[in-house]
């Protein structure tokens, strides 16, 4: 596969990897390879040096609908920015499986699903028929550091 | 497995496969093969037609708990209408795995397990012991459309 | 693995197997084996008998961040007790792979994450390296029982 390859095509910039804000502990890892499944915690934005980028706040009445699809699609470059760094390359990618999506959501809000299409558009840009998959896409009541939209996943790797 | 045979035994009726709104964009599956793994997206529920039905709103305000449990026990037969297109028949199926129940709550609902019973009861009629699975059901504060409940899974395919 | 004797050392009292409360049905299972997987139900805390153990509510208002951090370490605990007597004994996990945790949230609490950690943290002493998991931390609308947090996982297990 030429996933690096497709990324570079298109202009892709991905983020360093995450840094975590002072105070903030986080024992659990961004990525976890079992078997040929490699599982993705929940990532939100980063910016270009790997801080959490905002904005910050509740879709729609806080964060707008366009912004959280921005903030979206920049939690799927901090996840493919995992990825590469968990498997070397995401050339290693067989297949993507499954993306969950959380949407910081004001009660009732019933356009998560607008909000989560620029993850799903991008991995079919970068990936093919490779980065189909299925998704849920809930509004929730809070997310960590107050991010309008998380995303988790997970990925087959190839032999 | 006989368990298309079981189907008609209990006079279920499967919807139509999904007709997706005007203005509204699905770059997902609904279903995703992966080795032996069918993982289902997020299913609400559908008429005969396969148009999201209602009612919509938040359980147990809006729609009453027994509304939401016939809302979750078409949100099932939907996603058996799913894992019939994609693997040919539900005699594919090996075993359930997994059920993620969400529930468009109002903060603080206490009974989002009882409005997920529908579900399990009816993979159990169905499936039998094949139907088992683990499960979890949260109240969430949005989910797409406005629906009151939404399930997804994952199911063990047969050799 | 010598996970049970690390158990003793660390002097983890685990509760006795779920009881479910009057009025309340449960037709699904704790933790489902398929494969080598084990994939487990949404699990809250419970008090040495296996009671639902309160406190009971929202964080932080009506449960302080403190408590809830107390509250899905027992569910830590009490899924513990779900692998082992699914499993025979905690020695036949070969690796944690992921942790959803689900907190009972007032909109917009920025500190999903800090609740999870106890459960992060006790996966790792008890099985050191082969405790590393990715994970999510969302706050939600409502738990069942109006549980202040929720936990599910997914463990592989060993040959």
């Amino acid at each position: 596969m030429n996933f690096e390859q497709r990324v570079a095509e298109l202009r892709l910039q991905l983020p360093r990897a995450a840094v975590v804000p002072g105070g903030i502990r986080i024992p659990f890892d961004w990525a976890r390879v079992i078997e040929n499944r490699c599982v993705l915690s929940g990532h939100g934005a980063l910016d270009a040096d790997g801080a959490p980028a905002g904005p910050f706040g509740r879709v729609p009445n806080e964060v707008t609908l366009k912004q959280a699809q921005q903030s979206v699609r920049a939690a799927m470059l901090a996840m493919l920015c995992t990825v590469r760094g968990t498997l070397g390359s995401l050339d290693r990618i067989r297949d993507w499986v499954s993306v969950s999506g959380f949407v910081n959501a004001e009660p009732g809000y019933p356009q998560t699903t607008a909000v989560l299409n620029p993850v799903s558009d991008l991995l079919l840009e970068v990936f093919g028929d490779h980065g189909r998959h299925a998704r849920s896409a809930i509004g929730v009541a809070a997310l960590p550091l107050n991010l309008p939209v998380v995303v988790s996943a997970e990925v087959l790797i190839g032999s």
